[in-house]
């Protein structure tokens, strides 16, 4: 797939995203207002999208119906934005800047800060389950793929990760920790929309098999590229802090393998994660060329 | 009802969240086992768990099965826990002391006590979609009873009563907006086990508008109970500071009527919520005496 045709197809996604989270996250004249304003701030300033991008990515090729899917891409991104919200805060990583913006809490306070992570996290939910409630022969898989983001992004998920990676903070851990940690606070979120587009799709157990391996692959390639970029990259260019991985004494996979090994870490497992789409013929161009986009990207 | 009676019986309901919720969140040897740690001291701290009471209750009323309410029973003491884990952070009202134990950031820091409340929000709804998924023929009245009660406790209904909450700070607010406060904050999560249970069962229109009526009641009761111990309790008897709305100039139902006002309209509004229980005869027996309950309760 040329590089022009792949970059315009992300911005249509994208557009489909983006619209979308504007109208489920609306402003609002309600008391509590401000809840709102502090969410969308943070939900609409912009991201990569690249986890609702790869669910409309996955319903495409196994030929379901964008539509179907674009609420649960919706409650992913809500669900990756708060907990950035969350993370951000003074007791967690203490960052002023994200996206090349204030976080939420230097804007709006601690307070409503916690307040518009818990909102997103729970809106999340709503989104999913409002969407679902319209379906009846297919509800079962509707509540399937509801179970696999929830799954994702908690305990045994997501947060479970994040949890890893502040106790790890000033020590040294082994490899299998840190690929442990990141399997669970990046990986999980990663694959959890790959999943759940395959099982609204009604994908069979080859697909599901191989998209699983695929997921799992670029959430370690994206854990990889983070941690070069935190290394290589600039205020500018990531719209945040760099080098707050060794200001924090945190364990990283450029830490553990070098700057070299980590870029042939990257560089292997980038083209690991394409020959497992090998099965779906041309039909996975997008895929293959968005875990190139992970290894090459600049923030 | 027998005041015996009664209590027998809410300790039965007791019991059956208690061996659930216990079930639920088991502990872990997992690396992130902390926050499975942290969440069962909040969770296990021997609450009222007056909201899963209500449900259990009310489904007996309807005829319906405890089984097939008690995980989302338990689903709601979670996110009622995850609530008061977020309140009582430093940034929101710096509580030290909550059913006369340290508070979670106390003992866990705030970090793992922001991750531990997330924790619990997520694992409502994983603990909900995970039971849900065994129904077939139903499946549209758990997917209904699973957008109740997230609705209730977001940016719609508890988290936006909890923003009204810290916006008025300080200020002096009408009644009108203190009732909107409180019909959010903490009404909304009572009213969502008596609506969501009422689905759950299949009552029909007239009993689900006499229990919506009767479950708005009693949370405002709730409501105006709280602020007449706050003024009343002592922190033996309520297992946490005492005294705390005037410190941090809240408005409250005593600071709006005086303590004999107060105590007035907490009066009429448990008969008003008793009359809405008529329809069901002396299958409501314990649902009334609940209401009475909550207005003579002293924690």
């Amino acid at each position: 797939m040329h590089r022009e045709d792949f970059d315009n197809k992300y911005r249509q996604f994208v557009r489909l995203v983006d619209d979308a989270l504007n109208a489920l996250v609306a402003e609002s004249d309600a008391p509590q207002k401000t809840v709102y304003d502090a969410m969308r701030y943070s939900l609409l300033a912009g991201g990569k999208r690249f986890r609702p991008v790869l669910m409309l990515a996955v319903c495409e090729m196994l030929g379901g119906k964008p539509d179907d899917v674009v609420p649960y891409a919706c409650a992913i991104e809500m669900i990756h934005t708060y907990s950035l919200i969350h993370d951000d805060l003074p007791a967690m990583d203490n960052d002023d800047y994200r996206r090349g913006r204030l976080t939420n809490h230097k804007v709006y306070g601690e307070a409503i800060a916690i307040l518009a992570g818990d909102g997103l996290l729970n809106l999340a939910f709503e989104t999913m389950l409002m969407h679902a409630e319209h379906y009846s022969s297919d509800l079962k898989r509707h509540v399937q793929a509801m179970k696999i983001i929830a799954n994702a992004s908690g305990i045994s998920g997501m947060i479970g990760g994040q949890v890893v990676d502040i106790e790890a903070e000033g020590r040294d851990i082994s490899s299998e920790l840190l690929e442990y940690l990141h399997r669970h606070k990046t990986g999980a979120l990663i694959k959890a929309p790959v999943m759940a587009a395959a099982v609204l799709c009604g994908a069979d157990e080859t697909c599901v098999k191989r998209l699983e391996s695929y997921a799992e692959k670029i959430g370690l390639a994206f854990q990889i590229k983070d941690d070069i970029l935190d290394v290589e990259g600039t205020f500018e260019s990531l719209g945040k802090s760099v080098r707050k991985d060794m200001q924090k004494e945190k364990s990283t996979f450029v830490k553990l393998y070098g700057l070299d090994g980590a870029k042939n870490k990257l560089f292997s497992i980038t083209e690991e994660a394409v020959n497992q789409l090998a099965v779906f013929g041309d039909k996975a161009d997008f895929l293959s060329e968005l875990a190139y986009f992970i290894a090459g990207r600049q923030n």
